[in-house]
């Protein structure tokens, strides 16, 4: 490991930093503007952060050294681990007491999108906290689809990208190409779509504080929310479905969403993905619902708007709740414990193991029954119109195995610090695939982690990092292969 | 599907069909013995199957087809299905007042190897059924080796098989290589392995039948006691330690004791399986035995045996129980609940993914993370000396996709019929990897699946045949491609 690309990535993690730095005189202003004590908490920290990673970015100013892949591992393991240690700064020093592992896991499930919150009396918090949690949810909502759409592809992890929509599509339409149109268009296409639901949250009842803060993390999946019941504070049909839309929206490829500004085409098709992402929130929602209204009793109508919101919530991997569907019964239970591990579409906020890998499995799994019978026969596992290559495949299922590998030691971990199955085994599912809320009494959707002892957290921290990086970004660099010259 | 491969097919199971009509005669005289009025079922069973299959066999006589693949999934697939079906019939005619479902859910438990059970009071039951039980594991651990060495290989599912290591034995050493000689290799280690256990269970203490019982349980890696407590009723560590040696025996391939008997040679060190299965199922023991000491203060050397018994009961997919183990501490209830999926060694009694399949996913996923790093060198995937080729790595992950697929299924099936989240994930869990209790108050290893909806019963037969057959052995006859001509 040469020093230079060492040197080079503490620069940009520096950068990084001095935005973040700068990004805390937003909760900082709304203290002030509500008079919370809070603000010097933000002020403090955003002018000792932007000291310090002033000094490094000028300590570790040079060349860029030529981007290749190990330059470009370190650098996301290390932004998403500079991104979390300044986002807990503020909570580590704010009125709320928090010890470091809570304001650490505070900070790492904001950034990460997860949503699963150690803060209990949400309600009567001060403003600049909250602030600061939809800010870091939403600033990790633009991450991540950067991320997706600009670092994982030349990494060869992630799956499906950008990179080759925008292949096909270029090649007669040369500016559309451009890397800077597309920053633009899609961070125009975020702050729209944060505004409009910000715009519907108003109008359909919430405060204008609340309305925001909930849009800045349902756009960015994240599920974060102001009050200790969610959604349920509220008690409004309109606002389930609200949020159920720009949950779904959030979960879409952003890549469609660019196509449809830059180039007002609107081809949801190409992209099998959309489809059976939509078919399985469709599928899973109806049947959850119709299970409520026929066991419990509840009118069809409103069974049907719950089942949408949450099952959205979970599947998007937002991570709000309306209810505690886990009292809904058995059924939803086992439904909600699945549904925790499936995530939306690549290319979005949503995290899990996404839509596009089933969709490469069924057709492995397809294919390989049929070769079971006519060995010698020739099948090609496609997506869509496309042929996918034995290296996407087997991405796919490295993938998958890390996954599973993950969830079990990090259960186990947890049963070992005294965690019931179903809470050990749930929260690292929420954890690793960036949901938010588990299943049972404890973190269930009315729960909360803030009785989690400090090393669970510290455990689950790690789990929604490597869930958000897509899990390979991490292990990656833990090879020692990784660091010899 | 031309008709010749039909009737062909039919012949064969009409043949085994006679035999095991003829083995009804066992547990007929078994109760004529103990002077118990089942004999007559046994005897009327064993008469009317016997008639049914002789005409069966005289009427679809004829030339054998040529092997095709075809030809052996379908007989494999009927011949099961056969098994089932007619080693209901005694249990459904005995007086112990069984439902249909009941009937055939025992059947295909004890065929299988799994050992779950419908029956509580054991204890007081005539003896003829208990023989029959386990006899029926018995024949179900000669069939599922006979299957694994045999017939998988041929149809290229099930992985690490006995032809590849015949190739290479035999180079030199030609009798070596007849299968003649390879039956009865196996039929008599697995005769003198029964004889053996069950002198040493008589010697430890129990009564003859009990012990003649057990063995004939224990070597099928089966799981079926004749008391309801299983293994608590003796209360003798002598008898958990026979028991574990003979279920790890079990659980490794056969194909090492027959090169062991034919050949007085034994090499574990060949088939990495063998290490990687005793390795997990000591280190999983010993923590768990220390946890258990350290966190309900039972002494070292009894919580020790205890997990060693247990662990080895669920990876060995045996399934006796010595206590209640879910009741020493969550971390226990977590290891149960996975080691449920692990299983023992290919090529044995053994359900489970598997040692072999494990040590393939590892490896992959090993140079998968290096071919990360380095996208063009040359990493290929080792199985011990030898390279694994594309298409053994595509059978695993088939395989591991389609388990885990009818988990879920499964799960949600049993849910929506109204059971719990443990009790529905670990009763499928524990049908397809063949082990026998579940999770849980209902099934957990002091329960039984007694008060298992008939509904639920046929669900979970359905997860045990396919669990049994690899899964792919079933899903490629449900292909419609199969049928065409």
């Amino acid at each position: 490991m040469n020093t230079n690309l060492l040197r080079s990535v503490m620069y940009v993690a520096s950068i990084f930093g001095l935005y973040m730095a700068t990004a805390m005189f937003i909760p900082a202003m709304a203290d002030l503007y509500y008079k919370n004590n809070d603000w010097s908490v933000f002020a403090l920290s955003g002018f000792m952060c932007g000291g310090f990673f002033l000094a490094c970015a000028l300590a570790t100013r040079g060349q860029t050294p030529q981007f290749n892949k190990r330059f470009g591992f370190l650098l996301v393991n290390v932004l998403w681990l500079v991104f979390s240690l300044v986002g807990a700064i503020p909570f580590y020093l704010s009125e709320l007491d928090l010890t470091f592992a809570q304001a650490v896991f505070e900070s790492v499930s904001a950034i990460t999108t997860t949503g699963s919150t150690v803060i209990s009396g949400l309600d009567t918090a001060p403003q600049g906290i909250l602030m600061w949690r939809s800010l870091l949810c939403w600033l990790g909502g633009i991450g991540i689809v950067a991320l997706g759409l600009f670092i994982l592809p030349l990494l060869r992890v992630g799956g499906m990208t950008f990179f080759r929509m925008e292949s096909s599509d270029t090649g007669n339409d040369r500016p559309f190409a451009r890397l800077a149109h597309f920053t633009r268009a899609f961070v125009g296409i975020y702050m729209l779509m944060t505004l409009t639901c910000t715009i519907a949250y108003d109008m359909a009842g919430m405060s204008h504080f609340d309305a925001l803060n909930h849009a800045m993390s349902t756009v960015a999946t994240g599920g974060f929310s102001t009050h200790d019941a969610s959604f349920a504070y509220f008690d409004s049909i309109a606002l389930l479905w609200i949020a159920t839309i720009f949950l779904v929206l959030g979960s879409l490829p952003f890549s469609i969403m660019i196509l449809l500004a830059v180039k007002r085409r609107l081809n949801i098709v190409r992209d099998p993905q959309i489809a059976v992402f939509l078919g399985y929130l469709t599928v899973i929602s109806i049947a959850v619902g119709v299970y409520h209204h026929l066991r419990n009793g509840v009118p069809l109508d409103s069974a049907l708007s719950h089942s949408f919101f949450n099952v959205t919530s979970i599947l998007s991997t937002g991570g709000f709740a309306s209810d505690d569907y886990t009292l809904w019964g058995p059924f939803v239970v086992v439904v909600a414990f699945f549904a925790t591990f499936m995530g939306g579409c690549s290319g979005s906020t949503a995290g899990g193991i996404k839509a596009y890998r089933f969709v490469i499995i069924f057709n492995v799994a397809k294919t390989g029954l049929k070769k079971l019978i006519y060995p010698n026969a020739v099948y090609s596992v496609r997506y869509g119109d496309q042929v996918v290559d034995p290296e996407t495949i087997r991405t796919v299922f490295l993938f998958l195995s890390c996954f599973i590998a993950l969830w079990i030691v990090g259960s186990l971990a947890l049963s070992a610090m005294g965690y019931d199955f179903l809470t050990a085994t749930s929260a690292v599912a929420t954890s690793l695939a960036n949901v938010g809320p588990g299943i049972g009494p404890i973190i269930g959707p009315v729960g909360n982690f803030s009785t989690i002892t400090d090393p669970a957290l510290y455990v689950l921290s790690a789990m929604m990092l490597m869930g958000r990086l897509e899990i390979l970004t991490v292990l990656v660099i833990m090879m020692p292969i990784f660091w010899k010259n």
